[in-house]
């Protein structure tokens, strides 16, 4: 078995974040074939292809290319604003895409998890960036499809899940994602 | 006749962004009744809630929520990236939608230009945006819209609208927006 | 004060239908400016231009268009199926979409509800539709939102909304759009 | 080799239709490993969920679920009307995604091609059809994306492309399906 290397995005810049919390939840629950890890986004400079045409993009931006590069599938946590992606997870998605010939997504196996606090589970994000991915080539997980409201009441204080049919169902996800992977990578 | 004071807010960060010169080139157009002027987002901070709770926001993020404060209606010209909204004005978005309660855009009237030098005119980034100004509670323009594609050929190198049908459709749209900012201003 | 007649399209044909519910219960609610009135829309054989080509259009089509014609508004309650709008009710839109020039549907104003048995609330087909909407210049009521998740527990045996807080949100939702279509009309 | 049958799907009643048209060029361009046939879908009647539960569903229903499930895998040729999925198409969706547990769809490789005679390429469609196919559990083809405008001005009068461009990218489309079914079936 060749274990999968998976970078964890999330949509979210809070510390508290439940979209982070979720994110560390679904990494404790990955079987042995998945090695989940969040890489960061929160410094990245917001995309300007006039930095890449200069030949001297923002040290910020190699750096997750370079990361990005290394990862055999991606999985993000997000959260919505205004019914759609949050800013700091478009710009990663955008800075990640480019040069033109270059983006680091083509080909790569994902999948999405929204986490919100309230009834709808983050469906307007969700299905915003699957439109993205589909255009950046990259074969996302279509089921189980993973829409976490009341984020509120999920989680222990440990971070872990403390309700039982979310955290079932995240473990199911998290094994679904592992075939997904293994059939697409 | 009262003036209108309205922002034009650019989703793109190129000096010769096509959506820049489409805001210029509108701007021109523009009945007496509106003043057209563009309010810069390049430096807006990543949006983190955690900023604002703290009392102390990015100062790019006061300036920018006071001057949209101070204006009658919002027009965007926006690119598209990877079938959806740039980074950069998403961004704007979500900055001036906070703190709860003080959003900027609250029934600001507003209408969208997708500009893209492609075929397709930016339609995915101007439908990902309206779902946005839905839940924002931008009355946002419905016709005509404006998808406009092949962009590469329709300026003149002093950045007027050389294509005559384009020009022509653009003093329709800016028309179309003075009696929408006039309604629902 | 005159009193506006909005019609209730039903995005499902269900006889026991949670939207067709609502519809009702909404109805019961509305203030005096509203009459609303249910336009069935389940015998529209489905859309074909060569049959408007044709000069001779099918019975249900030319009914449903002049009953619209008379409506001042539209009130539609949805169903989703397959996180879009269901066939019932996008048929209903194409077909008083055309002939050409003769939409029954222009500048006429609109707000949606969309209830599901789940907790999502029909999201996915309240903003599949409002993307239409856009395009056939119904203007659309953006606040207050209406995703009404969880109905098997809404209704009493009577059909009036047994939940308080989905009554009051209900009473809300109707007045706004009262106030919606006074500007709007 | 085994050779796929692909169900041809078309999101339009008209018999000139453009997106006719283009099933039928696509299929005589399709590599041996499928072969194309189109399946009709406009005598489905609209769907209801009650049909199927008084366990006699219409025998256009039976039918089509049938033939369906005899598929190794679909294409679909779809107009845009009123920048979503005409009805048709969305009726055979609904149609087929039922009963419950019993949907013709699960796991099918698909493929999406919008034509329109306007410029845009029936973008709205095509994402619109992707959503839905999300949830139905179809891996559909991300690349090449396929929006046809300008179709009046591809066709010979015998049917075939008369575009060079065009026909070009559709041999390239169709054997990329080939691929994508032979991995996703």
């Amino acid at each position: 078995m060749t274990v999968k290397k998976i970078a964890v995005l999330i949509g979210s810049l809070r510390k508290q974040s439940f979209n982070r919390k979720m994110a560390l939840a679904v990494s404790a629950l990955a079987p042995a074939a998945l090695q989940l890890e969040i890489v960061e986004i929160g410094d990245l400079p917001l995309y300007n292809e006039e930095l890449d045409a200069d030949g001297a993009p923002p040290a910020a931006w190699t750096a997750f290319r370079q990361t990005m590069q290394d990862r055999d599938g991606v999985l993000f946590c997000t959260a919505e604003y205004n019914r759609s992606v949050p800013a700091v997870l478009k710009n990663a998605l955008d800075v990640g895409s480019r040069p033109y010939g270059a983006s680091i997504w083509n080909g790569k196996p994902g999948a999405i998890i929204s986490v919100s606090p309230g009834a709808l589970g983050g469906f307007g994000a969700n299905h915003h960036l699957r439109q993205s991915l589909m255009s950046l080539n990259v074969p996302c997980m279509q089921q189980p499809e993973a829409y976490i409201g009341g984020a509120g009441a999920l989680f222990a204080p440990d971070g872990s899940l403390s309700n039982d049919a979310t955290r079932q169902f995240m473990q199911k996800f998290i094994n679904a994602f592992a075939t997904w992977v293994e059939h697409n990578g």
